[in-house]
């Protein structure tokens, strides 16, 4: 099969065998994939990756031919956990200390024509939502998973800083929620995209004190951790979407006097975002840059790249 | 009367005026003071701070004469709020932005034969409370806010990080609330004062990897909090009590990742510290590194810099 392989930051296209599902995993065939930032850190050398990118993606289960998913259209949870320890069992396997992540950590990605996934991790997708919405789930899920870790309510004074791909994502799902969304970026057309998905939006690069009760950093910088500190007022909350490489420099005394409580927020459960697919409320369309076939990848790898782009999607025999 | 004042590292003596009330303030006369790690960092010129220090102290009200709180035994409250704005109509005068605080911002501290402060900061001292236990009823307080602000249960596993004067009294706090509590620190005589009071204790150097639910960072150093991220559990919370004056630097990716939580935490109600110091179940006096009179201010304040030293009191009189 084809295969998307990175390694000392270049992406080139291999052949390599189908993978054979263990016990209790799927065989899946892509149907769409989706490039994300974390590909492109993986891209730069982040972890020390070299391997097979790829964890957004939609795809159907064609294998083992005794699966109750045989012939499903499914997305899946990128953890591959033990399914034994204490976070397992809390049904936190996205923190199991012996997991694998498809795409990223052990476990070969999504961008080949065939993937591997246990069944666990499998969620189908609902009729009325197309691939190209679909491929949006994990990232979906991780704008989600706020709502999860955080009392946001309707009509709560929301700022999201960052108007990348999540920042985007994010705001619109708390937007959905009923949240008050100020968005702030740089990218006017990006910003047009929240605008219409009924977010307030601000281009300047002036950012007011000590205004909102959350803030979501969403930079993808290591300057937007301190930025949202100083835009949320005492005793609110500030969370932490961005994973930067290096350390942070950060005024820790401002979030201490003024009480700021900062939530880190990675990954999410698909439940809810699969709902909120199917809801069709989301603006996703809109979010699409470019689509490559897969053999085309190191080209959508560079499309990715570049600035103002959002979502690259991946199709095999597109 | 004699008021000590700090200007340029140093520690002087004063004549100065008895202060005037304002309507709605009392005079207090001095009975004990207590010198904390701000006293300390004022001193050093955090604040770019100048004039009489003192925020931790007990007294009796003198004036004015027709004054409901007259011959009363007082702690007070060190945040001046406005009583007008949102956060003040919340009972969150402690984050009014209009706020002066004791020996801080903008109103003269304790360390003085007399101060004033509104009667609404003011809180009566029950009879069984001596004064030098009273005087710690702000630090106390800054501990309970931890209870505040998080869900530390009784049998959760807490570490507190930092055997000084805060982490010696959040380390006991905690423990009387019922968490199991494992303090970290440096010196084995301070340690002793925490196992007193029914707390583990490790004095070693080596801190363990994701282990707790939640971890108190009380270290008074830059260096704490990244230590604090790495003891504590996925999805656990660190409670950030350190404020120190430079920026610091901070592998956020960890936090991020691991979905943890940090809480600013800074001042807290009087209620539950009193309620506490009524109930003798603190270890105080062994906390309680030097008496000094007021006039020996300069004496005391180097004392207080000392390494090994604990609380250092300021008594007129004495």
């Amino acid at each position: 099969m084809i295969s998307v392989h990175i390694e000392n930051g270049a992406v080139s296209l291999r052949r390599a065998a189908v993978p054979r599902p263990k016990p209790g995993s799927a065989l899946i065939r892509l149907r769409t994939g989706g490039i994300c930032n974390t590909d492109i850190e993986l891209l730069r050398g982040y972890y020390g990756f070299r391997g097979r990118p790829g964890h957004e993606f939609v795809g159907e289960v064609v294998g083992p031919a005794n699966s109750a998913w045989l012939g499903k259209r499914v997305v899946g949870e990128i953890n591959l956990s033990c399914g034994a320890c204490e976070w397992c069992a809390r049904g936190l396997g996205r923190h199991c200390p012996a997991r694998t992540v498809l795409g990223i950590v052990r476990h070969p990605g999504a961008f080949a024509e065939f993937l591997t996934l246990p069944e666990s991790n499998l969620h189908e997708v609902p009729r009325q939502v197309p691939d190209e919405h679909a491929v949006f789930t994990e990232p979906i899920a991780a704008a989600c998973e706020i709502l999860d870790q955080t009392r946001i309510g309707k009509g709560s004074d929301v700022a999201v800083l960052g108007d990348g791909k999540l920042g985007l994502l994010v705001a619109q799902v708390l937007a959905c929620h009923g949240a008050r969304v100020r968005l702030y970026g740089h990218h006017p057309e990006k910003l047009r995209i929240a605008a219409r998905a009924g977010c307030e939006t601000t281009a300047s690069g002036k950012l007011p004190p000590s205004r909102f009760d959350f803030t979501v950093e969403a930079t993808g910088t290591a300057d937007g951790l301190g930025s949202a500190i100083s835009m949320t007022r005492p005793r609110g909350t500030v969370i932490m979407k961005t994973t930067v490489h290096e350390p942070v420099l950060l005024n820790t005394a401002q979030a201490v006097v003024n009480e700021i409580t900062l939530v880190g927020s990675r990954c999410g459960r698909f439940e809810p975002a699969l709902r909120l697919l199917s809801s069709k409320r989301l603006r996703l369309d809109e979010m699409i840059t470019a689509q490559y076939a897969l053999e085309q990848a190191p080209e959508a790898f560079a499309r990715a790249q570049e600035k103002g782009a959002l979502k690259v999607l991946i199709r095999p025999g597109a």
